[in-house]
Order: structure tokens, then C-alpha cells, then sequence
């Protein structure tokens, strides 16, 4: 087969950074992304083709997207699975990954279930629907993080449970008590959170170099690239995303989040099918991005190379404000300054608390393997680069 | 002064590919670009905020243009500027490079002037205003190459003149007899062309790594990066570009084309006030590229690092047609396939003969200082992945 450019466009459900930094990636390839959102110019439509204006489930809308493109795939875990695949069907258009992945991965229940079936390590968890399962999930486990089944993402609908007599409160924050939908999980005594960003292209498998994920208030803050853990974890790391990929269906890049417990065991925590934050020191640091990687695999079309250029810290710029306001990010000229960062800038109109921003990336040199002191440094000084920038 | 994202509106005359790859790099700061092209649907409209249909040379269409940007630039050499001048100050907007230097750059002859007042080496020359003068100048150097003063690029209106008896009808191939508006120069023997992309800032100044260039029919192949020459003649060009932009006014990049003699002195041969194709290498192989450089300067802002992040060598994709058609490139999984290759699609929808319709670039080993045997090798992988690209 040969490949041809002009290449097929690209429709994509959601139109935020993710899909603004696709179409980024698309564009020298001579990809069109044209993407489906609800906010009219959203972060996306500035650089895509067009945007059609329209909500992740409604199914009108998915089908005009379906039409005028060649290949579907979404950004945001909460297109609709159904009318994805009724409109790639409709106008015979492959939708990638396959809505049955993205049926799975919105049940944390069902993608648990799918993991251990698969043989693939994961916390100990049980299904939660009522007041009843969750007490007893807390007896037998001492305490749990209860999940929202379907609709969380970034810590939200995630509640610790450290007794039984937090069960019923705890169920009241993530859904109701007659109808908890949910799921309980160990607590795990991790060292660190890591991630693997994966690519499933035609008939090939590749993989990124480990990441090392800081959270706090489970909210990704920054990704250290290579993670400052042993060769021994990584490799297990890289092992159990393989595992992960052969499981899931349907190509494209998923964001595979795992812990590593205190003993170096890798369970997986959580799986995102769609370019990840935990990615984006790719853009800089690896000689593909996630999002080149993504547009390729969905097209059908060879992959690239993961391998890393540099070591690399990216840092969320998160929305350190009280209220929701119009976004004027100050301090850019620290940025801008310093060798070897970059920053990006997601295009959002308004700040809001905690609301993910922009990013900066920093790149260490080329071609040495970095020291964990190194790798300390380069983190510790992107950090603070990072939190030099306010809102004005 | 505290720099603040969202940043301001770039305005610029020219959407074609050089306006394409600057829209590209401003977006992840957060800066938009609208472009101003008379083709409708330019190469730069799909990744730009906005494109303006009108001529390079459309007053009022310049002034619609400035009124909706905070800052005026240009891609292309044929912006007029008296227009950008008077568009800048009646919108209150800055124009980079200031409109006195694409002046005197659009005539070879007052780039020629300026650059020997600033003592700045280059081929001997001589002012051509009847047939007269070129008929001097031939029996002055031996040999010639006659060029067009005003409207020339990639070598159109240059003609070789090596005997007095070639002169009438060289004029009449650049110009009219009774007016040439042409230069004369002396042929210059040299080892190599090699190239230096400079960026002027707001007090700053900063130079890429010297790049040689392989020209056919005087049209750009491939720039290898760095140049395959000495460290005391690379020494020589960066001083020599420096000594340039000392002389230049207003702030952005500069592509500055040099031969390196026989000798291994340095002359340089014309100055481009804008991104530069032998810069395009910069993408992936620096740290920050011309395009991101460019949008830096003209804003005023800091400039970013020019360190070279492995070798690198782009080789243009040059429209191997006989006559025009609508393009399609197939053979493209070549490039997508090869370790450390990009395409760089312009999204022209025409292929004509010779047109630049996009560009290769692959880099090698990051962090090595490349021997010459490598850099050969990876001119010739990525000159024959280049030329397995075929237009259908």
C-alpha cells in the first residue's frame, strides 16, 4: 500500500488541548482535523480545519463530523460509544479506538474486569451497588478509594474510605445510595505513579519511555521522563503496557497509568484511550509526539519512533485562581528565557480553579543518560519555572 | 516587563508555506496569526486564526490587516513597503523587519551597496542601467552572472554572461534594453554555499549553526546541518552573519546565503528578511526553531536557544511534474517509516514544475558531534527517501 498526501481528514470529538496539540501534530503530515465541541471556538478550533459545534453525545452532530471526514476518533473520554459507532458506520468511516474500548474504559468496573481477565495486575477492587458492598469492600480490605463507575476523571467522583461508617456519605459524593454505580479499590501503598503512553498502530505495537507522574489533590502536576526508578521497573512497566495494548481494541495511543508499589510490583490504576498529559513531554522530548503518534495510528499508517531525545520534565499550568475568569497567564518571559523550555498554551478563554491551562516543557541535553540528581534538578527547576507564571 | 499570554495577534503578508510553518510555531505561545494571501485558502489558512484574501501589494487590504493585529510582519520579499509602512502607523502597529530593510533588500543593488558600506565582504558588482555597462563589466571580470535588481528569486531573473557578444540578450531575459534595472556580478568559484539563519531581537541577537546548501538550477535541494566544512571557515560565516544583522534594522529573522571561496573566505550572497528554507531544519533539529524564533523577535520578546540538537538535513520536496495538476505525493510511508524522518506537507493544491511543495527532514544521533562521513550518509538516506516520493 502506498500512502498519499493530501492525507484523509481527521474528526475528532472534543476540541480541547488534546485535540488543539493534535491538530498541531496533523497538520505538516498533511492531516486536516476538523473537530466536534460545544464551546464555539474552542482550544482546537484556532488551528484545525473547522469545528463543528455540538455536544460529545449528540448524535446529529457526530454524524455531520462522520461525513465530512475520513477517520473518527475523540479526545475526551465521554464521547458517546454508540453514536460513534452508528455514524462511522453510517458514512463508513473506522472509528478509532473502537467504541467498544471506549465502552469499557468509561466502566471502571468493566475495564477492571477486562484487566484481570487479561492476567493483568491491578489494585483489588470490588463492585459497589449499595451501602451494603461498600462496607463490606472496607472490612475486607481495611480501606478503599471508591470510584464513580462512569463520568470521573482527574480525582473527580474519587473518595477514600477509611471506615464503615464513611460508606454512605462517601457513596452520597460519587452517585446515590440506591444506585452507588461504583467501585471499590484497595488502597495501594505506591512509591511512585508512573505511566506508559502506548501506541497500537496496524498490525504493530510501540511504546514511549516510562514516565514519573506527580499528583497531588490527584491532579497530574508534572511527568519526569525517563522516571527516576530502577531498570528493572521499568522493564516491568513496559511489560505490563505491552500486556495492556495486546487487551485493548482498536488503534490509537493510550495512556496507561500504573503504580508501583513499595515491593516494585507495577499494578495498573487506570487506562485513558487517547493521547495523555503524562505525553506531552513527547512534543520536545521523544523524536515522535503522542499526538503524531496518534493521528498515525488511527490513519492506519506507520508508526514512529518513541525514542527519547533528552530527558525531559513537563509541568502543568493549572488554574491557581479562587474564581473563573477571563485567562491573561503572566510571567511568560521566564519561559521564554530559559534554554531549553517551551511552553504551550492551550487557548482558553477563561481560568478557573485548578483548570488545566497550558504546560511548559523542559529538555535537559541531548544524548546523555541523565543521573537521578540530574533528573531532580531538571524537575525541581521546571517546577519553579512553572510556578512563577500567575494569573492576572 | 512582565510578558502575558494570551499574546498578541501576528499579522503577515504572505500564507504560503513560510507563513504556514510561523502560524504553526506561534500557536503553543499562544499567539495568533492572521494571514494575508491572494490565494484563497493558502497554505497557511487552515492553521491560521484567519486569512485575509488581497495582494501583497493591496493598501487597503495591508490596513485591514493591520487593524485586526498588534504586530506586522512579512513571508515573502514581493510585500510592499510603503503599504506595510503606512499601514503600521495608521493602526499604530510595529512593522519587523522594519519596511527600510525589505527595501533596500528588494533591490540587489542597494543590498549590495549597504553591505559594502558596512564593510561587509561581497562578490564584486556592478550597476547595470544600459547594455553599455554590462558589456563593461564582462570585459572587466571575464564572466558575469547578470541579475534582475528587483522581483527575482530562486534564480529567476539571474542569466550567466561570459562574453560581451551574450550581453544585449542577457538584458532582454532580465529586463528591457532601454532600461535593465540589473546587477553584474563577478562568478564566484566557490568550495560551497552555506548558509546562516540569523535573528535579530530586542537587543539580542542570536545565530543558528551554519548549514550548507545544495542548489540545482539555483533552486534549494537539501541543507545539511551543521555544514561539512572547517571549524575556522564556520568561525568566519557566523562572524561574517553577525556583521550582517549588525547592519540590518528591525528585528526578526534573517536567512543569510554565503559561498565560501576556493580561499575559504566568506561573501555573502543575498539576505532573505524573513524564515529562511535552509532553516527549516531548525523544526526538529534545534531547540527552537526559525519560525518560533521569527514570531519571538518580532514581538520583542526574548529570543530562544539556537543550539543544534542532533545533525540534520532537510531536503525539499520539489514538484517533479511536467506541467501543473492537482497534488497528490504518494510514497509517503517511506518517510514515515524511516527513524527520524519528518514530512512537512505545504497543503499547495496544485504541483507545478520545480514548486516547493514540502520538505524532509530527518536528524541523526542526538548529542554526537556528526564526523563528515556521517553527515554524507545522512544527505545521501534522506536525498533518496526524498526522491521515493513521486507526484501521481
Amino acid at each position: 500500500m502506498t500512502i498519499t498526501v493530501p492525507g484523509p481528514t481527521l474528526g475528532v470529538v472534543g476540541g480541547g488541548q488534546l485535540g488543539r496539540m493534535l491538530a498541531e501534530a496533523a497538520a505538516p503530515l498533511g492531516v486536516e482535523v476538523i473537530v466536534l465541541d460545544p464551546t464555539p471556538d474552542c482550544p482546537a478550533a484556532p488551528v484545525a480545519r473547522d469545528q463543528i459545534v455540538g455536544d460529545f453525545d449528540d448524535p446529529d452532530a457526530i454524524s455531520r463530523l462522520a461525513e465530512r471526514t475520513d477517520a473518527l476518533t475523540y479526545e475526551i473520554e465521554l464521547a458517546d460509544p454508540d453514536y460513534l459507532a452508528d455514524a462511522g458506520a453510517a458514512a463508513d468511516v473506522p472509528v478509532h479506538p473502537t467504541p467498544e474500548t471506549l465502552r469499557t474504559i468509561q466502566d471502571k468496573f468493566a475495564e477492571k474486569e477486562m484487566l484481570s481477565e487479561a492476567g493483568i495486575p491491578v489494585p483489588e477492587y470490588r463492585r459497589v451497588d449499595s451501602v451494603a458492598d461498600l462496607e463490606a469492600a472496607v472490612e475486607e480490605f481495611g480501606a478503599v478509594m471508591l470510584k464513580a463507575r462512569h463520568g470521573g476523571y482527574d480525582g473527580r467522583g474519587n473518595v477514600p474510605v477509611r471506615s464503615v461508617g464513611e460508606a454512605e456519605d462517601a457513596i452520597r459524593e460519587v452517585g446515590s445510595v440506591d444506585d452507588p454505580d461504583a467501585v471499590a479499590e484497595t488502597f495501594v501503598d505506591f512509591e511512585r505513579e508512573v505511566s506508559v503512553i502506548g501506541v497500537q498502530g496496524d498490525g504493530e505495537v510501540r511504546t514511549f519511555p516510562v514516565g514519573e507522574n506527580v499528583h497531588e489533590e490527584e491532579i497530574l502536576r508534572e511527568t519526569v521522563v525517563p522516571a527516576r526508578t530502577t531498570e528493572a521497573v521499568k522493564e516491568r512497566a513496559q511489560a505490563v503496557a505491552r500486556d495492556v495494548l495486546d487487551a485493548l481494541d482498536g488503534r490509537g495511543v493510550f495512556g496507561i497509568e500504573l503504580f508501583e508499589t513499595r515491593e516494585g510490583e507495577i499494578l495498573v490504576n487506570e487506562i485513558a484511550p487517547r493521547p495523555h498529559n503524562s505525553g506531552h513531554w513527547s512534543i520536545e522530548g521523544a523524536i515522535t509526539s503522542q499526538f503524531e503518534q496518534h493521528a498515525r495510528a488511527v490513519l492506519g499508517w506507520p508508526l514512529g519512533s518513541t525514542r527519547q531525545r533528552a530527558p525531559t520534565v513537563s509541568a502543568n499550568i493549572l488554574g491557581t485562581v479562587d474564581e473563573t475568569k477571563p485567562a491573561t497567564l503572566a510571567g511568560v518571559e521566564r519561559v521564554l528565557e530559559r534554554e531549553g523550555a517551551n511552553l504551550h498554551w492551550y487557548g482558553k478563554d477563561d481560568v478557573r480553579p485548578l483548570r488545566k491551562m497550558g504546560h511548559v516543557t523542559a529538555t535537559g541535553e541531548e544524548g546523555r543518560r541523565p543521573s537521578t540528581d540530574a533528573l531532580d534538578d531538571l524537575l525541581e527547576s521546571t517546577r519553579e519555572l512553572r510556578d512563577s507564571l500567575t494569573f492576572q
